[in-house]
């Protein structure tokens, strides 16, 4: 029987598939892709089985029911996930342009040649669909990508894993450019993190623990965000109907997800009308109100905020309410409790749209639209391999391009520096 | 007398200046570099007297030739660094452009807006010039930063350090928003790369000992080289004269530089005819050549290198050089020993360019041009605050682009996500 490979092993072992994928057309590698979504919708009953192992163990663990959630996998969003990779497919190569191409005057010509990132570690918790479409994306654009799944979802990441070598292998490439480890110790987890000389880029992708552990002990670059603490501001004049709709969506559309509404924020002179609306319209759909002292008297059935639950991603079927003075008190409030990741206003005024837009600090700000929106599927980025709240590489969904670098490339005739 | 602040109180006092800086125009901000120029123009005195100062201090200190040339400030090198604050506010604002705006099928309309990082932390060593540059390339792209100098050149930096604050203010600014910190000890350091609250950035500026220790105590994000370990390939056929001239411009311009010439690879067919024209044109300039035993007939004069002169930064009149069969071994020693900083061939075959343009993993890939030409100034960047080897959000030199990043902007008329 063949020696167990270590760790650093079969990181250097995914990373000897490196040359070959930067060396492949857009079409070979479109090709892994398409062959990968026909492997899934063959091997659906096997995923689905293996997935039902994970959400019964998780179910026994007693997980939370938005984590659970996020596990689960049906057959109508293996139909979706495969047409999301068969879209991903589609999309224009990521690689091979030079951009910013110029002559300059000394005749030296220069550009910047498009190019994979490297060798992506990509570490998730209960996400059985972006195991997927994350190696697909790293794929696409010229990575290998090493996926840590968390135990919650070992059982079908474990089923996805001879599937990517499959199509890999399909399309003549090194079957192990897409590897899935087995599950690792924390030990295991810092002793991957610690491979900066391989590992070009780690995107973890959970809960805040996982992501706090992921970026104190990465010695190779993160991009990440701990958590998504999402305001919507209604402001003055606001339309109470578009108001509505867009608190409600963003609330109950999908609680569990880094893009739900966590804070409401009201002009005052929006509230005596506006809260006892959204707040019989969110009762209605189950959701409970944290609300501050002011909001209180519009608001029955909720209960009084405590300091903490502003800034806090609740996760699950409850909002936080609090009236303001102006778009300046909105401001600050998004300033001291907002996490950089996605903030909206509902307004009529373009004036103070335009000072939202710009003063907000965060990867996605939006006007008259839900906080739902801020996904790279919906903003045209075509897919998303996740959010990122640091300013560094990508501020807000990253796509594609965001797993792509530039390297300067310089054509003289004998060109010297004075 | 008030008490001193501390570390986290300087770092906040500075980050209090974003806002305005976030809020300027182009005009004020380029006003500021304006005002810096004529300030240092009219300090030169007592610049280059405070800079006399560190340098006598480096000689008894005995630091290397290479880190006293970085040091030492001259006229000619005040006029330098003068006209390159006037080039640097004369470049368009890296700011405020909205790019890939569309309008998607739903209606909903999406761009990304241009934005400054923040606050960035600049450690540098012996390069006084570096720090003016660096606070103008910070100031120019809206973002606050505070420079830690090394040692060496703490007189200079601290004669430079009120002139900031006057530019700032007098096109009325902040002006705490380019601030020098006196030296800290390694303990203080660490404390500033904890602050990852606070910083968005750190560059480090100068020998591998520095950046390996900010690197390794970095809480916030660092774009950095360890080291410039540049190599020129003479390939087949290539024009001898021009591989001379190459050669020689690439080790003797600066050899204390980073993007100097630290090994040669000769193609073995060229090797009996160019090697002893480029050995004597190197020992006429007084460099020292540790050549592999089969360059060493050609080499009268040179050492046999040892293992570890591969893959070595001389950071003086020193170069390795080496025989080898092909591209295919050049491009493999490139890769087994390159640094990712600056890679050079020179050649007339078109194919054998572009098969080197693309397989080298570098920042810069250079074609018939010297390893010193990789610099912001001479590509094009109109200016530099250093040079990336890391591939996340910058590969090679770092303009003013490189200081800025995007946030998406979305306006919608009630959009929900299904």
């Amino acid at each position: 029987m063949p020696k167990k490979k270590s760790l650093p092993e079969i990181v250097a072992h995914v990373a000897q598939a490196l040359p070959a994928l930067g060396a492949s057309s857009g079409q070979i590698r479109n090709q892994v892709l398409l062959g990968l979504a026909e492997l899934l919708e063959r091997s659906q009953k096997e995923i689905l089985e293996a997935n039902q192992a994970d959400v019964k163990e998780a179910k026994k663990n007693k997980l939370a029911e938005a984590l659970i959630d996020r596990l689960a996998l049906s057959e109508a969003r293996m139909t979706q996930l495969v047409a999301g990779l068969r879209e991903t497919a589609a999309l224009p190569d990521p690689l091979g342009a030079i951009e910013d191409f110029k002559t300059l005057p000394s005749g030296l010509m220069v550009g910047r040649l498009r190019i994979p990132l490297g060798l992506i570690a990509f570490i998730c918790e209960a996400r059985p669909g972006a195991v997927a479409e994350a190696a697909a994306m790293a794929l696409k654009s010229g990575n290998a990508i090493i996926v840590k799944p968390g135990k919650e979802v070992l059982k079908t990441a474990q089923v996805l894993s001879p599937l990517f070598a499959e199509a890999l292998e399909s399309a003549g490439l090194p079957g192990q450019a897409a590897t899935v480890l087995p599950d690792l110790s924390h030990e295991g987890l810092k002793e991957l993190l610690s491979l900066s000389d391989r590992l070009d880029l780690v995107i973890p992708r959970g809960g805040e623990n996982l992501i706090r552990f992921v970026d104190e002990h990465s010695k190779v670059p993160v991009l990440k965000h701990f958590k998504g603490v999402c305001h919507l501001y209604v402001d003055e004049g606001a339309d109470h109907q578009m108001a509505l709709d867009l608190t409600v969506n963003a609330k109950v559309n999908r609680p569990g997800t880094c893009n739900a509404l966590e804070c409401l924020l009201v002009h005052r002179q929006e509230a005596p009308k506006f809260l006892p609306l959204v707040g019989a319209a969110l009762v209605a759909q189950g959701v409970k109100i944290a609300s501050s002292a002011e909001s209180m008297p519009y608001l029955p059935g909720a209960t009084k905020a405590k300091p903490d639950d502003f800034g806090r991603e609740f996760l699950g079927p409850k909002l936080a309410v609090k009236t303001v003075d102006n778009l300046d008190e909105a401001l600050a409030h998004i300033r001291q409790y907002g996490s950089r990741h996605t903030e909206a206003i509902v307004t009529k005024d373009q004036k103070r749209a335009l000072t939202f837009l710009k003063n907000v600090d965060a990867g996605c700000v939006l006007v008259n639209a839900s906080t739902r929106l801020n996904d790279g599927g919906c903003l045209g980025l075509g897919a998303e391999i996740g959010i990122s709240t640091t300013k560094l590489h990508a501020y807000g969904p990253m796509g594609l391009k965001e797993l792509t670098t530039t390297k300067f490339v310089v054509s003289g005739d004998g060109h010297l520096r004075n």
